[in-house]
């Protein structure tokens, strides 16, 4: 039989990246991403999804065997609508899956919020495989993730479970984006690195100010480069940001006892820098009462995670309708 | 046909009790209670297990249909063993089922830890009755807990899932049992409130020296008995223990979106005093970003809820060998 292929559909704030893999394969055959200027509204959005979904399909006329949908805000997987987004206000209940149907009479399409969809592509393409209680984790400019078993991710009442960025880290801690005070992605995140690295840098004597151009322009990657190149503050930063994720994944730990836990998301290319702390933590916290503590691992696909989630979705209709 | 019984075992460090129900009621056809006496040995626990449920066995000779043990320690539940128990050393690798097995035979024998069984027992007997996803913590001289999906607690790789007494909601705070800081258990079980109170009623005015006759004699009954007297140091640190009793409950909803969250465990005589401060916290830090809290309910069965817990896992069968 000749083999199929997947269609993944990865709905960011910032891009649109769409990726066509051949069946049992792990590289794509066409991957293509554009902006998705959420400045210009949610319609030319929406139209440039399905352009492209549209242009992917007569690729490869009548061998698309699924189509996954990763989407970058709430997913209501029962009434399969794109709910919400964050930051892209306009674009609010959308129902992606019943559109992109309708370009694709007969072909099964699954939506789910892309830490979940990320979750999926690690348990199908990356270092989930074989494990059948995986943690994952995406630390970028927020910070998400999904417990997944057997390949399915914990979805909750609300399908809000693994909303890990919104566990307290610290009692009293910086206000979060989303309302709370000391959440994981309020000391964790990129965003919240740059946002660390901007304060302390006042009055102190830091080489991220000229690397970045002033104060003002310090960004987590300021901060990275700056500790590679040995400066004090910097350094001082990412180790009490590696404190605070080994305090998340201790607490994650301990809840899920999972097998592996699998860090994903641009942060993570900080990785050499942040992550020896955070994993001390880890043992020095688990192991006085006989807790194995599971592999941590940075992912081997975290640039293009959620899309290679989108096209495991694609593959593994696990949800039921 | 004749309704049959199903028998219970809790085993707890400071008492063994005893179960029997008749299939499909909710009260005790015969409840025993005998002291654990962990400095006499394992050997003697293990014969006052193997006496009272021989005995009980006779009382309704070949009627029972099911055997649970709740056991307050860490088991093996691939192998039926219970593995050791933190506070009676001398209980380590006791091959519980098998030994029950031999006095019954033909009739199935399961156990898991007792806060899982205690989950279990809130699903088939308490407030977690209908409920698909729920969060059972108990909160006693420890801290524990389970998380179940239909009825059957997570397991975990080690089968430590659930240890949620060990989450960290306290960078840096106190020492806990297990060798940790600042673990929910170290600022929040019914032991920490004692020694919190008796380190904070040093110097202070306060009614909790008279009542327990010396600070050394304080405990967390006291600080509960002051409180409702209106003294002001008491009330206080119960603030306090609801705050960050808030914390871990918010985490947990947080990462695992739950139907319903119930609190067991003897500290909950005094969630009246409790209870409030937390879920105000819950409420702070979880609706600014959309989520509803599920309901945050006390036991309604928490003082016999591991022996419940046993008889449910008797009747459950849930666990496949």
């Amino acid at each position: 039989m000749e083999k199929g292929y997947l269609l993944g559909i990865d709905i960011g704030n910032t891009k649109l990246a769409f990726g066509l893999v051949q069946e049992n394969t792990h590289s794509f055959q066409e991957k293509r991403v554009v902006p998705t200027e959420p400045e210009l509204g949610a319609e030319q959005a929406v139209e440039k999804i399905m352009a492209n979904t549209r242009e992917l399909l007569k690729a490869v006329p009548g061998k698309v065997k699924g189509i996954g949908i990763a989407f970058g805000g709430f997913v209501d997987t029962t009434r399969r609508i794109a709910l919400a987004s964050p930051n892209f206000p306009g674009f609010r209940n959308v129902p992606l899956v019943s559109l992109i149907e309708g370009l694709a009479p007969g072909i099964p399409v699954f939506m789910d919020n892309d830490a979940n969809a990320a979750g999926v592509g690690e348990v199908v393409y990356g270092k989930g495989q074989g494990c059948s209680q995986v943690l994952y984790l995406t630390i970028s400019t927020g910070i998400g993730g999904a417990a997944l078993y057997d390949g399915v991710p914990l979805a909750g009442t609300q399908g809000l479970a693994g909303e890990f960025g919104h566990m307290i880290v610290l009692p009293n801690g910086p206000r979060c984006t989303c309302g709370g005070r000391g959440c994981l992605e309020s000391v964790a995140s990129g965003t919240s690195i740059g946002r660390i690295a901007r304060e302390r840098a006042q009055g102190r004597a830091t080489m991220m100010t000229s690397l970045a151009g002033g104060i003002d322009k310090i960004t987590a990657q300021t901060v990275s480069q700056a500790a590679r190149q040995g400066d004090r503050l910097a350094l001082e930063i990412l180790d009490e940001v590696g404190f605070y994720l080994g305090i998340g994944l201790a607490n994650l730990i301990s809840a899920f006892d999972p097998d592996i836990v699998i860090l994903g998301g641009g942060v993570m290319n900080s990785a050499d820098l942040l992550l020896p702390r955070a994993v001390r933590f880890v043992e020095e916290h688990l192991t006085p009462r006989g807790v194995q503590v599971p592999p941590i691992e940075v992912s081997s696909i975290h640039n293009d995670i959620a899309l290679w989630g989108a096209i495991a979705l694609a593959g593994c209709f696990y949800i039921v309708d």
